[in-house]
């Protein structure tokens, strides 16, 4: 079992990783001054639930808690202000109090809802992070949370801290190729922003989907947890470094809004709009990446290498405006200077387009 | 024109009370770093808009801000989640980013929902409180922000502070006399709780609500802020003494539930509430207040002072069960040991039931 301390400006708190993770629970949770009688409203997803509810559900009620659960539909779309309404309904229901405690098991959707239901119900109470996804590597740590609006993603949140992340990775044995795929690309976003030698490691030992298992697995949630976590420990709130975890989100985030959240999984997204931030990169810096052959590395994973047909780039940069790193309309990109070194970079919408339209019609070339 | 600082854990902040204090607004957000351009939506509703939305507009624009507003409608009934979930559209479709700022123009409620917008749009952004009631010098102080849900009042919502409360006292001159009387009631809670000489000056000052106006009225927001000021400074986050300013909020708050929200003030709930934890608090104590003539006292203000018609106590029960200060289903009311000198109490379900029928028995008597 590896352990970590995550450490922000306003809360420290474990983590616990490997497999088995989740009976340390109940000693977790005793560590917490979770007295039994505790009330525990477990939210999942209802691919998770028939493979992981039961069993987490046993523990806690093993251990004299009071557990109840409420299961949301599976997928991006299911992170809408209704569920966020039922989730609240369903805890008041339960008659959760201030003591009680929410655990969101499931992926990234499942964690960000989740851990906005903690944040705003009665003002804010604890929960407990309990990734299933590879994904969630990213999103169980860091304490963003947040539901999506139509208008965008992840815009109506809070920054609310987990008492704990319990990461059994037994839980990643049925993940979809698809779901391993989407949190993929959170881990090569976490070596391209932060860390050479974990990309060079990456181009080496994990050549396709089928590398990611076992002690290579693990590797890749340790590092991209650490990598995390240590932005995390400089910039809590977002008004600095942590920005820097946003490459390849300001045009993932608008392509999720723009095609209807739930069409391309988050990391295809991602993965897209990493690409478009290298091109941005290459003509603002004017310098070439190609040597790194980033789309045939991309396009060996399954990931989407191009827009998909039918976007309009005018578009897509009108979502990107609206995206919460933007000021005053003009977008911010995180730009790739080398690789593990980023930064922020206000661009201008002309040019911004030109360069869409660019990698709109290059198709997969890059 | 008055001004103090408010100090919590957090944060510190402004308040500007007098007339007038709107033309300092300005002023105050240049020392706020908001410079020209920023975008201000400024939420209001429909009674107060057509009343002062105009002036404040004016202000800020001839200071050259980018300026919108959004109208909710008047009343209690207004803190839902669909109003909340406009409020963030109209956010989004104004383009509001993390560096713009929100203006509550209004009375408790809007001052509830516009915080919670501000507390979650974008992970949260600035806002500030322009209160236009006497009740808001309770709620515009010490960032508690909530909206209602069907099963509970102020049950979903966040601690944010603002940047800066500016109170002008001009806006109270059109302040229709139920909203006074609501307001009022929050004022005699803060001399009960907290301020035997206050108290005293009350009763010796304020004999009926024609009494509230010009200088004795300003003392009363004075005082009130002070008091609610003094006890955010000792605790910020309700795990203490800010418990105590739930005086008469148990039963209140029960009471606009399940009679819905809108139909008594809340500052009649509040009134009525207080009326039934002065009774628990002399059957507890096995004391009098009787000297006091508490009901003979509110109804000269015009304070509804039995429980309304139709309510069965065991229903009124269920929701102080559900209440956001009990534990493990175990009310908690805060009760009066002394004028000016309160607790936070635990009691029995079959003991709160008998008295609350003793209360419905009594009628106007106490």
């Amino acid at each position: 079992m590896i352990e970590r301390t995550i450490e922000t400006a306003t809360k420290q708190y474990p983590l616990l990783l490997g497999d088995g993770a989740v009976r340390a629970l109940p000693c977790l949770l005793r560590a917490l001054s979770c007295p039994p009688g505790t009330k525990m409203l477990i939210i999942t997803d209802d691919v998770v639930a028939p493979l992981y509810l039961d069993e987490v559900r046993a523990t806690l009620a093993a251990a004299g808690y009071d557990v109840y659960a409420y299961i949301i539909p599976n997928g991006e779309a299911a992170k809408s202000f209704d569920n966020y309404y039922a989730c609240q309904t369903a805890a008041l229901q339960c008659g959760l109090d201030r003591r009680s405690l929410i655990v969101a098991l499931g992926g990234g959707v499942v964690g960000d809802l989740a851990g906005f239901v903690a944040a705003t119900y009665m003002r804010g109470i604890r929960y407990i992070q309990m990734p299933t996804t590879l994904l969630a590597h990213d999103s169980a740590v860091g304490g963003k949370v947040a539901i999506n609006h139509p208008l965008g993603k992840n815009m109506i949140g809070a920054f609310h801290q987990p008492e704990a992340v319990v990461y059994d990775t037994a839980f990643l044995r049925t993940l979809p190729e698809r779901e391993l795929r989407s949190g993929f690309a959170e881990v090569i976003k976490h070596a391209l922003i932060r860390d050479r030698r974990f990309y060079d490691w990456l181009r080496a030992e994990i050549k396709t989907l089928a590398d990611l298992q076992g002690g290579k697995l693990a590797y890749c949630i340790e590092k991209g947890i650490d990598i995390k976590a240590s932005v995390v420990r400089e910039d809590e709130k977002e008004t600095g470094v942590r920005a820097h975890l946003n490459f390849g989100h300001t045009l993932g985030h608008a392509l999720e809004s723009e095609l209807g959240y739930g069409v391309l999984t988050h990391g295809e997204a991602v993965a897209v709009g990493m690409l478009f931030a290298i091109l941005v990169s290459e003509r603002l810096y004017g310098r070439s990446f190609a040597e790194h052959r980033f789309a045939e590395w991309f396009a060996a994973y399954g990931f989407p290498v191009s827009l998909p047909d039918g976007l309009a780039p005018h578009r897509l940069l009108e979502k990107m405006k609206g995206d919460k790193k933007a000021y005053a309309g003009t977008v911010r990109m995180v730009l790739l200077r080398e690789i593990g070194d980023v930064e922020v970079v206000e661009l201008e919408d002309d040019k911004l387009l030109a360069w869409l339209c660019e990698f709109a019609g290059q198709g997969g070339e890059r």
